[in-house]
């Protein structure tokens, strides 16, 4: 199972990253490889004019393409998900995340906002072909604090939410991974000759 | 696996109708058992004023909760699902949709309104906790044909979208159940003995 | 100046109402002509049923032609405005709205669905063609109070948007009927000698 | 009357930007001073890292706070407006926005994507405290021409709609001015005696 970890945020370290990493984390706990991906470390001119050719946007769409699962994190911005997300977003191909699971995830000043995630982002994650979009994680500020040393603390509400989020990533991709190879019955209950 | 159509048209005849038709057909010919809802026929001052206890509302959520596959049509008006329709869905449980998976149709007069699927129907199916919720399938008014003696039909493309989402919900729900069970291989190449 | 507030609860006593009368209340003090329109009082099966032709809906898509400003107030369902709302607006012809300067209000559990104002209302308000929407104005259970008697309280917050909102209702209408007329400065400052 | 023209293209040749150029040609034509700003010609390290005090984008601030209309042009990507747009407006104060009458334009490949206009933009330009948004105007690729020397051509659909929403943009703007100033009647047919 590859996950890939996509953060949205234009800031160094922000509530987004934080609650991106406490999704990668229980998902690396599970077994996930996961990768993670910044679009603020990308080169800014090669999104900013569409350069679909340039090696890093061409790794970075690779990255996309080998992933089973993405996860998407975004501050909400103006009523919506952030302009530096959807700059990568525009420069995939139409149907990258076909066949692929996505878990989106927002965080926002307000609980005011939280409707962005299914009105604004969860369209555009349709538009590219999800094979399934799982129901979003809005986090306010109060539910994802930052550290002054650096280390951030999500709340007891958001880590049942990850928690319940990633276990359905992983009982899906078991059942999907299985379906027509073989069963996910234990093996020691099973006596097929097919 | 258990289907039930919902119809949000408030005319007797109309493409929407039409169009779920279409996909009941194919969902049956595939072995699904499928009821039809159709939310004029309910009583209409028990949807006007919320009446939960109506025995035809009661009767109706129950049709809801039994099914494992919902298809939700409605026509495009003013830019968004009827307001038949939504009178319907506000009736339901908030998690009426839990567990299951939900197939959107919708009918307009032109192609302009086709996102009026992903941006006003998907967010509302989304807050009844659909499972899963597959790619829209949009037709125009010159894709969907009334007969003046009282048939249909749909023109080839939205043929091949149906018979494509119809292939994934019954996948869906094969390997869904199988999950834990036995295999999904085609039974003539099975020899078990679990 | 002519208003017509159009109460979108399926309910006969709520929020929505409340916040709406609260709205009618102000316009009414600064002289405008108050009427109200409760969907809920129109026959129901004609709703349901689209019948464009009962007396009932001429008359009440008549009152929405004979209003200079609109206000349109709806309880959040499923993300949403409810379907009692919506099954009135689908009546209405495609350009209802030309004109008009409308207000949108909205009540909900909580403040988390604010977004349903602007995500889903103000696109099938634009759709039917209207010449300015205002902000519209999200007010939560806890904003908006009905007393055991009958009466409701709206708190301050709500009471200083409504204010606003009708400060500017009024003065748009004044500066939009004396243009082409006469001048709309305060009759003491006005010199004519043009 | 002062214009901002904001082009939310990635390309440096491009229908949106052409669509743009129509709209500000129409609008000089009426006497508009009419400036445009190209989000592609911002230095893209500073809007992807949000880096509000570079110089640039302080001047590109101002200029939206000295327009009194704003014309925003985006292609239509992944169902939605530019990321490139997008990160721009991110840029701006809450309320950037405030007193100002905004025309919205969006080119797409094909009409399906219309709806964008409505659902994702205008939730976003209305967040940044419009005081007016104006209909927008949506081209496909087959109304927008560019011409291999450089030209382009839009066709009389979009002319007209270019034309109509220039003139409301005038006379909102005179009514507007001259509210609390004196008349917009044509001199010759003031007769005061107020």
């Amino acid at each position: 199972m590859t996950v890939l970890l996509i953060a949205g945020s234009p800031s160094e370290r922000s509530r987004t990253a934080a609650l991106l990493n406490a999704a990668g984390q229980r998902l690396s706990f599970r077994g996930a490889q996961v990768e993670t991906l910044r679009v603020r470390d990308l080169p800014a001119q090669a999104l900013l004019l569409a350069n679909f050719g340039h090696p890093a946007v061409i790794r970075a769409t690779a990255q996309v393409a080998a992933a089973d699962i993405v996860v998407v994190a975004t501050p909400v911005y103006k009523a919506a998900y952030s302009g530096v997300l959807k700059v990568f977003l525009d420069l995939l191909p139409q149907t990258a995340l076909k066949g692929k699971t996505v878990l989106p995830l927002a965080t926002g000043g307000s609980p005011h906002h939280m409707l962005a995630l299914d009105y604004a982002l969860r369209p555009v994650l349709q538009s590219l072909g999800a094979k399934n979009i799982l129901p979003g994680i809005y986090a306010t500020d109060a539910q994802v604090v930052i550290n002054p040393e650096g280390g951030y603390h999500v709340d007891a509400d958001i880590g049942d939410r990850l928690d319940d989020a990633v276990n359905t990533l992983v009982n899906e991709h078991l059942s999907f991974s299985n379906a027509g190879r073989f069963s996910s019955v234990p093996f020691s209950q099973v006596r097929c000759s097919v």
